[in-house]
């Protein structure tokens, strides 16, 4: 078996083409090592797990099969990534230089207009040769065409998902609760959670129905995942996260938590620093316990705690309860803790 | 035979994914249309030429792998296109609205995260169609695995060409000649020209000799078409290029013609406007009498005669000079007219 990080590097070897700017193609190449590097390898992670419970028989072709889709998917996500850091302006990604921020301190001036081409390009490179993964992973040509169909959708719904969230964080009415949910579910458990899962029941060629309920504890997980995020973003620790403790504040996500806080008598409290770029420590301080008193965070933690039970259900009828329901949510209530204590979770 | 433009909305079809967010799934596929639709068609032409003039044999089946590529090969340029206005925030595109301007005019903002977001995710969809188009076109395993070679080099030769556009536009210092005409040759040649012709060799299984011969001719004729359009972007005529005429040297683009210019004692002249956002009619024609008396139009007319030269000769030896080589630069010698009615090439 070939280690991950040698399936990406050659995913992402550059084919033999016309040659020339050899100190452009160095630049776009360190960014590719950037983006896709390091990381906690989560999805493939998530792939190979679903596939190994499920697979039938095993053979060394399929071997080499399941380490190109693994790269695949993990290139999916720096293509996401190294984009959604272009749209958001992003120059850091939990603590280190972002792919954009790395053009703009690398390049012949601090313009906007190289960091965002040099993302947009590196993405570029990434999403080829991630359908590239997916198109030449040698698995029989239908279980490759379910692979590209799953990919498509993913494209699609994680596109969707993005241009959303972009959309009603510039909205001045705050979106429903449906649709805030209907952002967590296609900006992140699509392409973290459905994409990996649901590749590695493709290739384990498992049955269709079995396929559906891997394709559902994604979602569910999925959903799960991104509202913990959401509330490890406003009362998570630095130093543990690794995210900045005002970044969700300051960029004015409408979140599902948010949304609820909205439709209580506390929002009056909250709303003048949603989106505001000069909040600081105090303010998010306020904004807290206001999201405390209001019940949203005990109203987002049981709405985590019922995705989670049903996933759990979902999960046991296919037998990936164990290996990814319980691994993946272990320890989640008591976790995340308030710098004073009081568990939010 | 299906159509261009049914190929290209197959290839574009959403598959079905976890669903929800109809709105902003309807924005992306307005978009891809808006951005597919229309235009000349000309790289599906060259592909389709270069095939059929080299193909030996002709089956149903390669037919249906014909359509599928000349659509792929579109989609690329769709997807090129729509980033490179994110990268220029390009609001307009040869007198339409360009993908982006179409979301900040659509928006709920004139913000422009919204315009970037939405043109990275179309051009994203379009990309990911585009491979996957080449991927499943239907043709031999191996003829397959050779046009997924030739994207990913054209990817890798595209991406560096137009960040070091971006870079050197950015930078004090004028690029060398040599540098000049490497953009224009990774930029320009390599995905409008190289990619389709490339394609349509590997496509009809030609002898490796013959493909290597399609190249060059693909490269030097897309360098010559880039020279020229730098020509006609200085001295063309509005309502006939459909080009802002006054835009290349608002933007400043360290073009092989401005690399001659700088080398000549008129470049005083030149250099102040080049660049400048607030240059005027009566300041382009003062550069475009500079750029005469320097003889940069001269020597950049003569540079294009000695391309067109040469490929006109390789062009002949495999029999694409009259079906290719020809068609393309016929006229070329009177059609580009200074207003006045001197002739610049």
């Amino acid at each position: 078996m070939t280690t991950l990080q040698q399936q990406i590097d050659d995913l992402l070897a550059p084919a033999h083409g016309l040659g020339g700017l050899a100190g452009d193609r160095a630049m776009l190449a360190l960014a590719l090592r950037l983006g896709s590097d390091g990381g906690k390898r989560f999805r493939p992670w998530l792939f190979r797990t679903v596939h190994q419970r499920l697979r039938r028989s095993h053979t060394l072709a399929q071997e080499r099969t399941v380490d190109r889709v693994a790269a695949a998917i993990e290139l999916v996500h720096t293509a996401f990534v190294v984009h959604d850091d272009v749209i958001d302006n992003d120059d850091m990604r939990r603590g280190r230089t972002s792919v954009p921020g790395w053009f703009r301190t690398t390049g012949p001036s601090a313009d906007t207009s190289y960091a965002h081409a040099g993302g947009i390009l590196t993405g570029d490179l990434a999403l080829v040769a991630a359908v590239r993964g997916f198109a030449t992973c040698g698995a029989p040509a239908e279980v490759t065409e379910a692979l590209l169909d799953l990919l498509d959708a993913t494209m699609q719904d994680s596109a969707a998902g993005e241009l959303a969230d972009v959309r009603l964080s510039l909205m001045a009415d705050l979106p429903t609760s449906a649709e805030a949910l209907s952002v967590a579910e296609l900006k992140t458990a699509a392409y973290s959670f459905v994409l990996p899962m649901q590749a590695g029941a493709i290739l384990a060629e498992a049955d269709p129905w079995q396929i559906e309920q891997v394709t559902e504890v994604g979602r569910l997980l999925g959903i799960a995942f991104q509202l913990r995020d959401d509330l490890i973003g406003m009362f998570g620790d630095e130093v543990t996260t690794g995210k900045d403790p005002l970044g969700d504040l300051r960029e004015g996500k409408r979140t599902p938590l948010m949304v609820h806080a909205a439709q209580t008598r506390h929002w009056w409290r909250i709303e003048p620093h949603l989106g505001d770029p000069t909040v600081n420590r105090i303010e998010a301080e306020q904004v807290r316990r206001a999201l405390l008193e209001a019940g949203s965070v005990d109203y987002i933690s049981e709405l985590i705690a019922q995705y989670v039970a049903r996933a759990h259900r979902l999960a046991s009828t296919i037998g990936i309860d164990d290996c990814v329901v319980r691994r993946l949510t272990e320890g989640w209530d008591d976790a995340l803790q308030r710098a004073d204590g009081v568990s939010v979770a």
